[in-house]
Parts: C-alpha cells; structure tokens; sequence
C-alpha cells in the first residue's frame, strides 16, 4: 500500500452516545494531509436535533454542500440496530459509491493501553470491551459501530482512534488524583479526552502560526462544544486537561456538571438518591441545561442572557466562569505564557462573547482581541490583534478529518500495518 | 463597654474536628488591633498529635513560651465531655485567672445566614444546629463547644465567627455549581472555608505592603494547613476560593483528596462501596496520605521525596501540582496579575520548597522569590525579591487572634452588641 499512488476511499465513523456520524474521505497517503480536507459526504443521525418527527430520527446527508434527506430510523430502536440502519441505507444508496478501502471508528476511553490509533484485531476488541465499565456511556455504541462496519465491509482495515491516546504522555503527577495510592494501578486516573480534537487543533493551530512541529511551542485548546474541555499543550503533546476518569471532570458543559465537590455527591447520596439518579443527573440534567433550566444551547442562551433573562444569563455567566477558571488552571500547570489560546468545536467556534469573557481574564497577560475578527471571518483565523503578546485562533473542529488522517498514517506505515 | 478602657479578657474557642485549642486574650477594645498580639496562654488538646500515651489525650498549655502538661483525657470521651473536661481544667488552674469577659467560638459552616460575626442566641444556635447537615464533621463539635462554654462561663457575651463568612459576597457565578438550579436555592452551593485565616491573611498582608484598606488590592492567598484551599481576594473580600459545599473541594490536602471526577464516585459506588466509606476514604485516607501511604505530613514527607522515596516524591508533586493549578485557576477567576501571593498555616509558613514550586510556576508574571528570605525569616515576613514584579508574603496563620478582633469588634459596636 506504501508504493502506489491510489487514492483510498476511508469512511470515518464517529458513534456518539447522542449523534452518529459517518464521512468519506478521498486520500492519497503519500500527498501531504497537513491542509483541512472535506468529506465527499457525511451523513448525520442526531437524537439530539431539534424538528424531529416524534417517533423517527432523520439520516440527513451532506455532499459538498448539498443536503438531502437520506431515510430515517424508528427512534427506539438499539445503537447497534442505528448504526447497522445507518451504514445499510448508505451502501444501498448508489450514488455513495462502493465499498471503502478503509473504516476509521473514534473511540472514546482507549485507557492506558492504547497511546494512538491501532487497527481492529480481536485483541483490541477486547481491550475496548474490558474499558466499557470506564465510559459506559460511550464504549459500548463505538463497540457496536465497529461491529456492524465489519459485517457490513467486511475483511477491509478497520482502524479505531482513541479520545483518551493524546494525553496519555501527560505527567504522572498530572495523572494522579489525590486519592488513596491504590487508584493508579486500578485505573482510576486522570485520562482527558477529546484528544483526536485536541491533536487537529494542535496541528493545525501550529501551522497557522507558522511554527509547525515546534518542539517549545505552548498551547491552550479550549474544546468547547456538547462536551468542554481544556488542554495545556508543550510541544504538540497534552501535558494537562480538564476532563480526567471520565468525561465527566472539569469545567461546566452542555448537559454535565463538570467537577463539583464531592461532598455535594455524598450529601445527595445520604438525601436518597441512587447511583443511577446521581450519574443522570449531573450527566444529562446539569450544566447550561440545569442552570437555565431552558437549553443547554449556547445559540439559545447567549440571546436570552442579552435580552436579559436572568436563567440564561446565570448559566452563561457559570460556564464562563468556569471557563476562566479552567484557562487559569491550565497556564498554572503549564508555568509558561502559552504562545496561543485556541478555541475549537460548536461554542468555540460561533460564540464570539464567550471567547472575548475567556480572552478578557487574560488581559493581564497581554492578550488583545481584534474585534472585527473575534465578531466574524473564516473557520480557521487568528483573532487576536497585532498589538496581543499572545495569538489567539479559532480552528474548526476536524475530528473525521483527523481520524481520517491517523487512519492512512498508520496504513500507510509498512511496520504499523503488518 | 464601648466607653471604658479597661481591658479585656476573650476567651478562644478553636473546636476542629482533630484538634481543641482555647487561648486567653487580654485586649482594651479601643486600641488599634491591627498588629498581631499573642495570647497569654494557650491549651491546647491534639487528637492527631504523635507520641500520644495510648489511652489518653495530653493538654498542654503554652504561656509566654513557657510549655507545661495541663493534664489528660481519656481517649474514648466524645468531644463535648472533652471540651468540659478541657474548660475545666483550665477554670481549675488559678494560675490561668478568673471568668473571661466573654468567649469567641470558631464555627466551620455558617451558610448563607452568617456574614459576620454574632452574638449566640437561641436562635444563632438552633442555625448552627441547621447546618450540621453541611459539615457533618465540623458544626456539632462547634456546637459543643458553644454549650460547654455557656454552661462553665455562664452570662457572658458568647460570640461565633464562621469560617465561611469571609466568602460570602462572591458573585453569584462563582459561587453556583455547574449542577441542577434548583441546588443553590437548596443550599448546594459553594460557600468556602478558612474564612477567618485568609481575613488575617488579607488584613495584615496588606498592611505589610503598605496597602492597608485599598478598595483595588488583589490578592491570592494560600492557606495550606491541614486542610488546603486558596482564595483570590478583591479590597479586602473573597471573590473566589477553591473550597466549596464542604472543606472536601479544591487543591489537594494532608488526608482529603480534594475535587475529584465525580465519575469516580459513581465508579465506587457500582463496585460497592457505600456512602460512609467513600465519606471516610475522601476525608482521611486521601491527599498526602493517601498518596504516599506513608504520612499526610510535609514535614515528613518532603525530606523523604528529598532523599528519593518514590512515593514520597508522588505525593508531593501532585500536591505541588494541584496548587499551581489552583492558584492559575484564581488567577483567571480574578483577571488581573494579583499585587501579591501570600502564604500561610503550617505548610504554608513552613514549606520553602512549596512555596518555590508554586511561585516558579507563575515566573511568567514576573514573580521572583529572594532565596534567602524563603529558606528562613520572621514568622511574617516578604520573600520576593526587589525584582520581582508582584510580591509574595508568608503570614503567620492568626486565626485565634483574629476571632478576637472580630469578637472585640463586635462587643465593642454598641448597635449590634444589643
């Protein structure tokens, strides 16, 4: 595979607990993959969208900017069932075209084992199996997603990248909880997440300040969409983040509290509440939602909190504090002004108010926005003024992209893909 | 008693849960209680001190330096006959003089209600009482204290200060969870602790940088005792600490484990553990001990990571790592560069290797510490050097002396001491 210059045609399959997303890409392993690239087309199956039919969720697709509607999916119907609906709808669908030469699958807690994208034997099957009972509420849909791409594609490579693989050179006192000594060797540790994000924006995010694989370089990603975390790169390696034994740690999200105190958990506990009440609740009833009590939407709340609606404009006011807080920690940890503060995903990349409250705590460090760019531009721009000592970017989230690129990288690799 | 100026005498009630410390004052309400005054003796009874007789507690007494064993208790007494038991002993000592002018008692939660400090009433207590749902751990010993005191010193003037007082007119956004809104209104809020510790720490801090009562003085305070947490002060008033809904949140501690994921909790509580084992396993198998397996002391375990025990060496820099986080974190809460970095209780005042880890984390704000003035100095002292662009204090930890001042304070404004 290394000698030709085919193109590879590679489905890229991101099964989240809420949304299931599937893309095609065109590449040639030995062009350079350095530059975002689109899909030929995505197809998109969000339980979380709103103007569904009651009992339906749509397949929509998306070709080169043109949508249209692909089928739709009985809505009680199991993730595994989902996916298979999915996958079967888009095989079927001619103008799709035909079988893959590859399937890239994002998977959410790779643990300690697993520091970068593999591909799918049934040893790593069991490995994602064996780490369901960290990430329950997303190993087993991407255990599913890649169980049905095999039976659908067959004996191709299917390749799985981890959301946990960027930070696991983290320090190990970065790493550490302040728990009982026990916790490490039990895997109950800080892994961070959102690294397929994280490493695109990384790169990226290096490249357009002209300092590619710079081995100093210091970043802040903020990774701010459903899910939110932080990442303190050096290097293009997380050094720290927010989120830690689950994507349930850190700063405040969509639906999930982030970190609270846990004398909050053990007060409601000795209340009656129950374990699966605790973990729905400070999961899907908690963050922008449970505070407004409205949305978990910044496009909702943002508007509301500007006209003035207390709720709104308490939830807003958390989650940028908590934000501050969070951009705060990470420079602490990092003991260096960071060469660029990055936003990335839904609320990084179309809230400007958000990104001005995170820029505007760090006035003390010398950041300056330039309005004009912070308000509108491109999906990857720097919005920062020339008079900032530090740069500030937005860089579109490129998680398929980025599987993708991880995907030919490994095939392309004669020893990785043996 | 606000017209006369005779002098007198307070009597400190320091109830924790590990440790009772009552120390006499001798004050002229009318006289500048801005300089540190030390009592004229202190008892004090130490559940965790080592080199303890096996059945007994020891009660020391310290007078002018002058060290001397008051007596024992026995081990198994509850801490309400142990407060008695200690109260009596001293009322029997005619070398400790006759009936106090009135008694200040330290209480941990004081939630909403309590801003400042008051005067004990049926109704302050039966609030107290309230509260011990809050801080399970602290407030019924408080609370014993209180009765004990009524009950030997009869119809003087009893005062409470609160620990959480200091914290009280923190934004709203700060002081909310990312949880359910309904939380806050239940009281499942942030409150913060050490409120008296880091009131001195402010108070006399910027005394020391000539900054006495400056409406825009910034601060970040590190109390760093047996418990752990920092507070970002603005003129004189938190506006943000890393405690929360109990003394469990934030940085890690000698044997709490600080924030963790509360995935965590969830995690051991579906593998069994129930809701009292993870209470004691947070509160006193975690932090330093819990990490090194060997002490919760600094004392002890700086030495040992100094001479290369590995897991002294953990302990510790996650320790170290949590605070540089922590103080980042209050950095960008307060979006300025803080006049000044203060450090203070045991760890605090004892620890130069802390305190240089912390400050080199923030070099990058020009922060330098002078060596020499942070290996050794007066209890209360600048250990930054001319260079430095922001200045770093170690204060002694004056909690008892600054329960009197506020009691004083209080005793001495005729409109609330009605």
């Amino acid at each position: 595979m290394a000698g030709n210059r085919n193109p590879m045609r590679i489905i890229a399959v991101n099964a989240g607990s809420g949304s299931l997303k599937v893309s095609l890409f065109e590449v040639v392993p030995q062009d350079s993959m350095a530059e975002p690239r689109e899909p030929l087309w995505t197809a998109l199956l969000d339980t979380t969208a709103p103007d569904q039919p009651p009992d339906e969720l749509l397949v929509s697709l998306d070709a080169g900017g043109i949508s249209s509607r692909l089928g739709s999916i009985s809505k009680d119907t199991p993730a595994e069932t989902r996916i298979r609906g999915m996958l079967a709808l888009m095989t079927r669908d001619s103008t799709l075209g035909g079988k893959p030469d590859a399937v890239v699958h994002r998977v959410v807690h790779g643990g300690e084992r697993y520091t970068e994208a593999v591909r799918m034997t049934e040893e790593v099957e069991a490995g994602i199996d064996r780490l369901c009972a960290f990430a329950p509420l997303h190993n087993p849909v991407n255990l599913a997603g890649i169980r049905v791409a095999k039976e659908i594609f067959g004996d191709i490579p299917h390749v799985a990248v981890f959301d946990t693989a960027f930070h696991q050179r983290m320090p190990r006192y970065a790493a550490t909880y302040a728990g009982p000594r026990e916790w490490f060797e039990r895997g109950i540790r800080r892994y961070g997440f959102h690294g397929t994000s994280f490493r695109w924006a990384a790169e990226y995010g290096a490249a357009l300040l002209g300092r590619k694989n710079d081995p100093g370089l210091c970043l802040v990603i903020c990774h701010l969409g459903g899910g939110c975390s932080l990442c303190a790169t050096v290097g293009g390696w997380s050094i720290d983040t927010t989120m830690g034994f689950t994507p349930l740690d850190g700063i405040a999200m969509c639906t999930r509290s982030g970190s609270v105190d846990p004398g909050i958990l053990i007060h409601l506990l000795r209340e009656g509440m129950d374990t699966d009440e605790l973990e729905e609740l400070l999961n899907r009833q908690s963050g922008l939602l449970g505070l407004s009590g409205i949305s978990g939407d910044t496009r909702v709340l943002i508007p509301l909190a500007e006209h003035g609606n207390e709720d709104a404009r308490l939830a807003i006011g958390v989650f940028r504090h908590r934000l501050r807080r969070g951009i705060g920690g990470m420079l602490g940890s990092m003991g260096r002004t960071p060469d660029a503060l990055i936003f990335t995903d839904v609320i990084g990349e179309s809230a400007p108010s958000i990104r001005a409250a995170a820029c505007e705590a760090f006035g003390f460090l010398g950041l300056r926005l330039d309005r004009e760019a912070n308000e509108a531009g491109s999906a990857d721009r720097e919005i920062s003024c020339a008079e900032s000592s530090g740069r500030v970017l937005v860089v579109r989230s490129r998680e398929d992209w980025q599987m993708v690129r991880e995907c030919a990288a490994l095939l392309g690799d004669p020893e990785k893909s043996l």
